[in-house]
């Protein structure tokens, strides 16, 4: 009934199988499916190909890279290494091809004092940053032929610095001139389900969001200048989200039930104006503004901060040895 | 129609206010409500006398006082320090009776890596120990006839420790035998409107709860063998809440729909059974276990955290001077 | 004997003391000092006023506050506010005059993980940033006539982000053009006595120095094309100053004593070739990069930096109600 | 000349190195050095064997291991795993023999919030604790046969808690009855060319010392009743002991220089008062309480703690399957 309804998420992934539930082609859009069995790890690739599929996703045009690992978020040293590799492939495949020198500008998104927020922070805490060194001592300190010029910034939030997101980066930007942009965010996922075990890479940087800490302004290549590569994780789920979850499940249940039938199809009768205000009526003032979260997030978001921290280290220190 | 189903609360005056609803009497509960017009403070007292009035309540026999700041959230530390000052004065009334030398171990419970659940932990940091220097220098160190002996400990949660929250403080209070016990922790709330700008005062301890560290074992008079001071500020509203509270809205909704009144009046005639089954229906396997937060609780938690930890650095360093 | 050999400091106030301890004029350079006998704060006003004093004293031209207060790092909150609104006031001599609407970049520099070196990130973490707020929705949401737009930046050490701090600030200055920067920076003194009691404030900005974080390129009006207000608190002495100190304590040791008398005056007579190779045997290669700090400079830190977010705030909130 | 003023440290190894150096057998203390050449790691074994023994080097009969490995410092992720492996194997030789369930409390001494005295509790941080587990649903949930159930508590400084260290510890051992208490604490070093790259492992506990955070009372088995690890590394070295290295280089230079040998011998031949008083006017008062530790400590205090807590999830996991 409520599909239509605005609800937030940041996964391409969740945005097509709305359409799809619905049995709707969306022309310009296209879907890839790989499911690695030993790793378990499942890959979707979603391309969103022209401006009028860029329309109905409510998406940029690019490739969106969903991969999805039940275990991501249980403590397993060796599992979470075969993540990382995964990983570093999939990012490898949307950066720029390479040169002698690249220069990469990491950019951990987000809160660092609210925990669910503190993905982008926590992997660029463990990032191996090289820019300085290969500017001082140039790339043979290295020990490589080819290098690439690691730089990581954390701009914080707004309500920390009194400044946009989008400034600060874009400073950095200009200032540093790195060849290509790698920032990293918690999402808000629709489906609680997907929470700390699906990890999205897309070449369209990071659209204004639904995450925690809430963007207004794109990080893209459009707003600097460069190539940006978006690493996300969903960490939390929006509290209206929660809320239309339970209006579906509650119309299905009403449905399934011999006495109640007529109520479900009576409330999927509803025209659209109906169902808003009847959706208006049911989610209090109160929940603007509130997010869920599981309660061991702690642990989770360290493990996944460092699954993609890990990704990154390996993917930057490839390169033939001089 | 659901307000039966076990929904998880920590304030007494929610769990009061649920019978209100009902016009059901509570015998051996007592309720007293003040209100103070200039600082906008509403103070509720609940007693619960008798054995009978906690069977009923779910709570153990005591005094719950409740008190409630609309603009505890809101950065003003004027206002702050006037709530530090009430709340001084309520807790004052029931700790024992003083001393020469009355020692206090003050403990912050909870998981310093989650942010609603740090409160515990903030409000020791905050702290002002003094028991190591009374003991070294004797009660005129610090310039009073009379002073309390400040210790404070932060336990962890039992996945960081391996341990049981109450085996660690046990532990502490046998070997540091203090007077009597104040135990802080962050609760979860039955209503989203009460987060953050509520603060509870009991002399039951902290009992099991429903916050974010769910403490499996009471901290009270008869585990830790002194009285115990819970003071505790609802900081998250548990996800399963949000799902029931969107069906009752649903129900009002209906009833007051024309065309659907039958549906609302057939849904409150349901008998507990049925309605147990459709919750549970409705209720996301994935829900379990999550909580709902306010997207700025990193703010928030620190100033309700400085502003408990000013009330006890005040009531703590009373005394006339020697 | 040794004090021309290269010790290092930041504070202007001790550069002009070695000059004062010699019997030396400094031309170009006026000092002058005032005594709050009641909140027993000395403060000591060094102008330098031409290139030629410039280059006797090792800093730029410009003016050199510097506030001494023995009691700042002991815990008396009515006093740290005293010092904070002094600190107001002196800072605001060296600001370019008020306008309507005057916006200000505050810079938090240092390691926010090492201890005595995170002064800078713990007075931006306590600073009320507005920048947002008049931006969105002018400046009478601020409720005055004349707002200031404050704004405020951690950019992190080299080792951490790959780049210059001055790399980092100079994007985001350019970026958000303030009329003004404020960097705040622990710095490294002469004399242990002055650790954590003392703070200068210098209109010539960040000097690349020798504090616990080496900043190699200044942040000042000719790097950042604004002015650039410097704030330093001296938390850590350099390893090789201690050394340097004994052998000057041990100098005067012998030359007091009846019977070495003689072989002080010798080492007095050494040439300075001679008292360079002395010292550079003295001096264990595992000393560099090392730095001496008090064992409670966890409280210090916090309760200095308070101190200054604080005097920011009175200084930055001032302005006549619209 | 200087080495019988009481200089501090923590190290067996540097203890017995003075008496080395003075060419005095030390009776009842034996000594045995090897070195693994691949993998650069030098081990000595001090075995204080007797009461007298004990006297003269100021330690508790007991054995001392301590491993030096110069690259501990310096990142190297496939290095510090054979160093968690090394030292997991001389960790075993001095814990209780396996049963079937052993139960092992591991105490994080230190401060938090002082960079090189956070080591204990960042060890505690990256823990694997398991007594829960075992307690909640058995052994075999470990799929072993033996298994160390493995608590953990960072029970803070006096200056926090305003209790004695040993009196927190001493309660939850009591509570919890663990076979044996592993303690990691920071220690201060005699030389600095140790810090951050010895670790020394001995069954003696943890004696009062000269780390950062001083410990008044000793945590071994007469104190808690069962064996007591105790696992330190140096990272800080004492401020006064850098002074009186910096007299003894001095004496060295000034008698291999052909002018001065006769001052060199004069000092020499002070008597021991002549030589006190010396020191004690070398010494400004204003370096009690301060010590000196490297710049980069925040780096390597992560990855010691590292290698540590390594070793002991190693040593805690072994065990047949079930």
């Amino acid at each position: 009934m409520l599909e239509n309804y605005n609800i937030r998420t940041d996964l391409a992934l969740e945005t097509r199988e709305r359409f799809v539930s619905d049995h709707v082609e969306i022309p310009g859009v296209s879907v890839e499916e790989t499911y690695d069995e030993e790793r378990e790890i499942r890959t979707t690739r979603v391309v969103v190909e022209t401006e009028n599929g860029a329309k109905m996703m409510g998406k940029p045009v690019g490739t969106y890279l969903t991969i999805e690992a039940p275990n991501m978020a249980v403590p397993d040293e060796d599992y979470h290494r075969e993540i990382s590799k995964k990983l570093a492939e999939d990012i490898k495949e949307l950066i720029p091809e390479r040169k002698e020198e690249v220069s990469v500008l990491v950019v951990g998104l987000g809160n660092r004092e609210v925990t669910p927020d503190a993905l982008g922070p926590y992997v660029a805490d463990h990032l191996h940053v090289t820019r300085h060194i290969v500017k001082e001592y140039g790339k043979y300190a290295m020990g490589k032929d080819q290098v690439y010029l690691v730089s990581a910034v954390v701009p914080g939030v707004t309500g920390q610095t009194g400044m946009e997101t989008l400034e600060i980066v874009k400073g950095v930007v200009e200032e540093t001139e790195p060849d290509f942009v790698v920032a990293i965010d918690a999402l808000a996922a629709r489906n609680s389900k997907r929470l700390n075990r699906t990890i999205q890479i897309t070449d369209t940087g990071i659209c204004p969001g639904s995450g925690v800490g809430n963007h207004r302004l794109a990080l893209n290549s459009e707003t600097l200048g460069v190539k940006v590569i978006g690493i996300g994780v969903p960490t939390v789920v929006d509290a209206v989200t929660i809320v239309n979850d339970t209006m579906e499940n509650f119309i299905v249940a009403l449905e399934s039930s011999e006495l109640l039938k007529s109520v479900g199809e009576t409330l999927r009768s509803y025209n659209e104006a109906e169902k808003q205000e009847l959706i208006r009526e049911l989610i209090a003032p109160h929940l603007n503004g509130m997010y869920m979260t599981p309660k061991n997030i702690d642990d989770t978001i360290k493990r996944v901060s460092f699954t993609i921290s890990e990704a990154l280290n390996i993917l930057f220190s490839e390169g033939t040895a001089s």
